[in-house]
């Protein structure tokens, strides 16, 4: 039997006490031993629950507990969650994670202190919630030199886009029906505006890399500017516009960015809708993968953190292989980075439109009341230049 | 440095060896030391080959060599592979292996002897090609009670439904485009009656069940009636026609099953196209997920094969737990399965076919030729019994 502690007891620290008690078959199959959630520490008390005699207020009843070897920790949030994660695996305890602020802003620094003390620093939950990623990069892909990850990584965002997409709406209306709904937040900038994206791709490129990107290095650009003309265009393009996620690898460099895209009709990614997230993966031999599923929610989050805790308990003693180090990340300059651009802007600029950006495709008919076109490849410096000398409306990157 | 054997140098062999040279520096990475190929086994020499001094026509040479912990099995077939395989996991050197008749004949028999010799035998190669399915099922949906799998698992299959649905193409013609292509064999049987599929969705059944489902037990049915009329009303339907590969848990009994669906164009697997498979899994936490890659082909397969010597290296000494067992699964009698169906019948007979499936839903015109129609669901015998009293043109089973 394996004793574990939950530190938060909120949505998915309680789902995690959720899933242990339902699985509960399941999971000492797969453990090859029961688990047991024996200390919940909260603030609160939860009179009422079937773990009310669990919870303590004192980090150190379990600390000080030597049955303890694996600690969930699903507080989120910065403080406390940093120290108390460092002082449990100092002491050899295990910390199964589902904070991904936590993860991208001290990760190789936990990985390395769990290495060092022969535990597990684990943080499935942290990115594509119930999506096995992190094990898929960690340990499935093994073989492979992983060249390029493109995510839809934050369902609030791709289903505010899949309505607008469905129903023509603006992106206010649907914004306000989400917030509505639960499934945007009240404040959701951290959303709308791809900082969420941006960690989750900052741990992605630095597990494939093995170097540490800052997720202060993501460019990130949100999906507040997006139109129901830029769909009414995607859609003549027999395209869907996705917030994406995405890291390559250029020569020896590295980039990381999250913005929005126009990808072709084809992708397997444009057709990933609704709260869901995707994680589409090329790699040098295996050629493409995907994987997919629900990015979010308390039960597909608690179960990614349950995953991590069986893992661990089948590795008390032994730190399992993580490449995500303190080594700085070499990353390419953004200037640099090339993609095509979707562009529209006013009707009389054709001439100069198609003068600067020579080889562009015309979307826009005759009767169209903006010109409407997609350049060749090109950097974002080249772009942006000659963006500012035509004058434009809009654009959006386009990945084919 | 970890020193293996391949087994068999043809197209996957040959390709384990390339993967190993190719990435050599990811693969050190992952696994924490150098994989070497020390010894081949083919009963044929390779002059001018990189590797052929490592060629050996004598298993002895192998088996005897104390420095061998770790096999590659990519020979196929079940002569000599099963003596080789038995011989290996009983002096305790883990196998991985491209061998899906193997490990569907014999998978029960081979964990347990690598169980009982604290090593391992690993088939991730066997199913989905390049997709890490086994790893998913084993290693990472660990805190899940999995309700359902629904997989495309024959990529010559779904090419060739691919190509009928693009092209309205008949299947006679696009069989035979196909194995000039070399997408289909010259006897395509395995594939195109779906036995291929049958052995897969067999040892993922037994994966994820811990009980033994024997690939004799799953129906199969393949896709040479297929029609481009048949497309056509899918088309009508906004769905896709694929051969699923699915298991289904009905109450305390499980069945695996491969067929042509029916399948709606909002399901993420009617947009898996061409040789790609993909396995789209139902949790009872996690809700839905879905793998996706190539099925097939040299390097991914290869991959695979990589992967499990990866983590068989990590592994020495140590079993890593896998449920599957020689337990018979208890199987739901086939006639007790329930679907909907899309039938097909002759005009006229319309009062008698509404009159047998209450509450069919209609799908051709009043000037069809045929008369078409979609029933609630109903077991397999119910309808084969109504089906047989109305007498059909055809029928596919439906997916929604």
């Amino acid at each position: 039997m394996v004793n574990i502690a939950i530190l938060g007891y909120g949505t998915v620290g309680s789902g995690v006490a959720e899933v242990i008690g339902t699985n509960k078959k399941e999971i000492k199959n797969k453990a090859g031993q029961e688990i047991m959630v024996k200390h919940i520490l909260d603030l609160r008390d939860f009179p009422g629950d079937p773990y009310e005699d669990r919870v303590t207020h004192d980090f150190n009843t379990i600390l000080n507990d030597p049955e303890i070897r694996i600690i969930c920790e699903t507080m989120g949030g910065l403080k406390p969650a940093y120290d108390f994660t460092k002082e449990a695996l100092s002491r050899g305890i295990s910390v199964c994670t589902s904070n991904k602020e936590l993860v991208a802003a001290h990760g190789p620094e936990l990985i390395k202190i769990a290495r060092e003390h022969k535990c597990n620093y684990l943080f499935e939950a942290a990115v594509g919630g119930g999506i096995p990623l992190i094990r898929v990069f960690n340990n499935c892909l093994t073989a492979e030199r992983i060249e390029a990850v493109t995510g839809i990584l934050n369902g609030t965002t791709n289903y505010i886009l899949t309505k607008m997409q469905n129903e023509g709406s603006p992106f206010d209306e649907v914004l306000k029906t989400a917030q509505e709904k639960g499934y945007a937040e009240r404040n959701p900038e951290a959303d709308i505006e791809g900082y969420d994206a941006g960690r989750k791709i900052a741990i992605l490129a630095s597990l494939v890399s093995g170097k540490n990107m800052r997720y202060e290095d993501v460019y990130t650009e949100g999906i507040g500017k997006i139109s129901a003309t830029d769909f009414a265009y995607a859609k003549k393009m027999n395209s869907s516009i996705k917030l994406f996620a995405i890291f390559r690898e250029v020569g020896r460099k590295y980039y990381a960015m999250v913005a929005p895209f126009i990808v072709d009709g084809a992708h397997p990614l444009s057709s990933v809708n609704g709260v869901f997230n995707a994680v589409f993966v090329h790699c040098n031999m295996l050629d493409d993968t995907m994987y997919y599923g629900r990015g979010a929610g308390k039960l597909p989050t608690a179960s990614a953190v349950v995953g991590d805790v069986i893992d661990a308990s089948k590795h008390i003693g032994t730190h399992i292989i993580c490449r995500w180090t303190e080594d700085p990340m070499d990353v390419l300059d953004f200037d640099r980075i090339r993609h095509k651009f979707f562009v529209r802007c006013e009707k009389g600029k054709e001439d100069k439109a198609l003068e600067l950006f020579k080889g562009a495709r015309v979307l826009s008919g005759a009767d169209a009341i903006e010109f409407v076109f997609v350049t060749n490849e090109m950097t974002e410096k080249d772009f942006r230049e000659k963006a500012a000398e035509l004058g434009i409306i809009s654009r959006i990157r386009v990945m084919e």
